[in-house]
């Protein structure tokens, strides 16, 4: 309550909060009074009550979200793509491949260099949310089948982003990981799409939200009865202009503390630039994440879609090397590249 | 180029201009060497150059849009929703209402209370996009109609949001006027459906778009064919926690100098506070905006959305005559107040 | 506490408390139990309880900071530079100038100038904290005399930065008002020196400080004795990019809502770029501000310092005369341009 | 140019630019001309010319700052706090202790604790920059003297802050590193005096500067012939709220690849939080960093200061012992802890 609210104003409060169907409980300080509100009041609007006469501020205490909190399951989370390619436990998967598929060459080189590179998974866009409108959207369901046909042939894992609840069906059927990007982190009807079928989903944080949003946002998928759902810290939106977004490693331990998920971090997007990928890939790994998402482009100079941000295949192979050596400083796991038969 | 291209580098970097189909144009600096593109590029993607040996940056220097921007048109557009609610044009326009209709009575008064206001345009939602998946979503359809039902009362414009592709067809049978929120504001998808149909778009920046991107992503509506494209400022996020957004008024004068396209202020959401909203809605028509968009409740404390940043009808027409005054300051016109025959 | 904390754990939590010297109160809720401490605690460090075993979070309900509060003061303040010049009263007064002191010709001509075009204080920097350690530092003494000369001649205020705590006893020798730059916000050996000494003193927000941190750094100044501090928002470091600085007008209404200290705009460091310096002074005094402080330069293009941001006279004439249309329809006073004799 | 430039326009500025001893280079494209400034312009303000007619923006290729940059020198500079204390080479120093120096026990405890724990530097406050002005503002020359008796104990090399000019010939006389703090990161007279002397300064980034704004403000440190600069990222301020700041890590690699100095990392203040801490100390060594910097309290929840973001010694030692895991896995050193005789 403000400093000088009177008795009549904090009984008025106490009273909405009974009206609510929770519990006022009254304390005075020396300089004010405070109105605690006790009761399950996830689903309550706490912008209610700042309105009343004499109220300063509405603190919220309890997180409002539940099947993503840690307090609600004991152990964490393992989220399984692909027998290569599980999240939560100790291995680091590694999920690498172009930002658009662009041609069945493209994506067939691509996939059998990552693979020998050691990674665990593919990922390359059919339906992409582009910034400009007049830019490259993608290659549609002609890509999905080309990601599939790679996934035949190296038995990478496949991911690849869904962009609107009506392609949810179409993906799935393609797809081992559906890919919420960062544009549509708050396009609840398509979390709620992805919530309603059970492939795993890759859920980005948007480049704005808060942890508490992020999570708040990530009960439209789980609420939906899909569990399978892996966090992926790509960037934030800040005042820096040497990266393109801000990747907030903190976000690791953060998510681990409160969520039983596993958490990806994507340093390609999160930095934007592939001169310091490597760097913030076993620094991400270092900080105790469960997975990689990494841009790779057999000739970036000629990509179609973000190239600045794409590193090489000779590239993704030294990181990978060096981010196993991290992986193993931390008790971690990474697995060995696999060269594939010709 | 970097301090130490070579020109071997240097050649490299205008063999792919030429390759893009652009002209090259090199320029020998004291320190280094700087490569110009010269050529329509806004359908380039200037990350495959930023890869190139030797390059150390890509800068733009012509803005990726076009028909949002001024260049294209010597007029501001004017953008009618009805004969008395228009933005462009000489009148402030001010759309009010809740921020979802909660029942047939709270939605006729409110409605009825905000013409006597002084309003031209009664927005509330039928399908809400929540933060919290567990809060209340808006009533359909049937909200839909009781919008319809107070704009045949009232003569009120009605405003409203869409949240999906698939509701766009729905929403604009009973709108005048179809809302983008803010969430939504990179859900590529459901910009071009409302680029695809006729009826006028209120469009909201993203909590995060700068300037630049915000006016990309309009392209992707005018781009469908719909110019009937109003621009909505509703604060945008920062560190700042006095407020739950940072409304940055500088937008108006800035989409005036680069569009001919109207410009509302929300400073509902873009202060979050109710207490706030007056004296920012006086500093938006004060910096030329085309319209306000205001959150008003006839019981705040008992809104089931946002009652913390909902005036009173009360409020509403007190600022309103003060917005009135400031309209006239700067040559605008915010029409009268009409009293409701009984 | 967290949802999981033994009775013991918030046992302890109350003990430290109490050794804080403070009051505990525990509240046992449906998921969680909360302890709340109650006494003075605005001296207090809120951190340390948070180590404490158990403990989920501290939240501080109390503003630290006092003297600025508006609690401890019934009126608002009024700081009065000169008998034309006061902040914090009906009158709206205008500090404008350039951003430094070039030369005698300069300073003169633009302090006759902006007399004529109405404004009522003189501004420009003798001591200049440029961010590149090569660019123009500022004129020192020579400035100051230089200041003082123009003060002669035009009557008009002058208003200065300083920028160590030993020049402070120099620049009050010469100037009216001192000035805090912002990169200076939390030098807090500055705030000290300027309290200790009684002439006004224009403190500059800090490009990064919240509205709670900025009012406890003011404390700094008023718990030396000056109660003449006039507050100045001048923009915040966000991600946008069209703005040099994001202008957080909301700041006023806020600033008036917590404090009884007077509020001025600086729209030209809040945008950067003079084009839109006009409609934001016009948006400021519609948001309630008490005064305004613009950059001036009869030559922008060869100013020495900010001329991107610097108005011409002519421009600033303008500027006055429709900012005080609106300060009329907000029912303030901008009073009217003087003519010099001749 | 806007694209409406007319010849004379373009004409003018191009004169300008010779006024102001650069060269011009006119590049006429499809859609407007581009006016090159070419020369050594890190001295010039670039604001000047976008007032001119017909100028849209002012874009800088060459970046402002020259003694830091990589380019100035071809190896990574040293810089030696004391024999065991380096930062720049093959060995990651660990600079442990208190926010504040508290008492002679509390800090020589501390410092014994560090050391065993495998630290090679003590930090501690003598004098503070506190956010509230009724909060402890440090031990003042008592607070100096114990550090260096705690170094005369334990041979760790003693990095404190010094808040004003007129304290830097007093810290330099008890230091082996003087630190400038976030909140005086642009406090120029401040940089002056540390770069007017010889003793190693540990230099934090300001909470809000860009990378460039950073190097140009380290040049104030360099210019004043003091080469022994340790560069130190503690946090960004972002919109984030589940840490203090916003620990931006890239800023490693990016340092790097800009400048030949050494690079720290502050993962106490970065984050606010202790259960952080050790994850980010470990993320900041694989991503390259030359030291770390951590707040140590030997009993937290009764520290002065800072208790929340304070780990106790035995999480010190186990965090040590983890990164040095790291360490080794990217080729780097963490020296083994010590015993100290008794």
């Amino acid at each position: 309550m403000q400093p000088k609210a009177t008795e009549q104003q904090v009984q008025h409060v106490c009273q909405l909060v009974k009206d609510m169907g929770l519990t006022d409980h009254v304390i005075h300080g020396t300089e004010l009074t405070v109105v605690a509100v006790i009761g399950e009041d996830r689903r309550k609007d706490q912008g209610r009550l700042e309105q009343a006469p004499g109220v300063d501020r509405v603190m919220r205490v309890l997180a409002p979200y539940k099947l993503a909190a840690r307090e609600s399951r004991q152990e964490r989370s393992i989220v399984r793509l692909s027998e290569q390619c599980t999240f939560g436990g100790k291995d680091i998967s590694i999920i690498a491949g172009p930002c658009s598929v662009e041609s069945e060459e493209q994506i067939m080189q691509t996939a059998r260099m990552v693979k020998e590179a050691g990674a665990h998974a593919l990922r390359g866009g059919a339906f992409k949310p582009r910034t400009n409108p007049y830019a490259f959207q993608g290659m549609g369901e002609d890509g999905l089948k080309l990601l599939a046909a790679a996934r035949a042939e190296t038995g990478l894992a496949v991911v690849t982003e869904v962009v609107t609840p009506d392609d949810v069906e179409l993906v799935s059927k393609y797809a081992d990981c559906l890919q919420i990007g960062t544009r549509n982190a708050q396009n609840y009807k398509l979390l709620e799409a992805v919530g309603a079928q059970s492939k795993p989903v890759l859920y980005k944080r948007g480049m704005s939200m808060t942890i508490d949003e992020y999570l708040q946002a990530t009960e439209y998928i789980l609420a939906g009865g899909n569990n399978n759902v892996v966090l992926c810290e790509r960037g934030i939106r800040t005042f820096e202009d040497h990266t393109r977004n801000t990747l907030s490693l903190s976000a690791v331990p953060e998510l681990h503390h409160r969520t039983h998920l596993p958490v990806v971090i994507d340093p390609s997007h999160g930095t934007g630039h592939a001169r310091l990928v490597p760097a913030m890939a076993r620094a991400a790994v270092a900080a105790g994440c469960d997975g990689l998402a990494i841009e790779v482009h057999p000739d970036p100079e000629h990509a179609l879609t973000d190239g600045a941000q794409s590193v090489t295949p000779a590239v993704l192979a030294e990181m990978i090397a060096s981010v196993r050596r991290v992986a193993e400083a931390v008790d971690r796991r990474c697995g060995e590249p696999v060269t594939l038969a010709v």
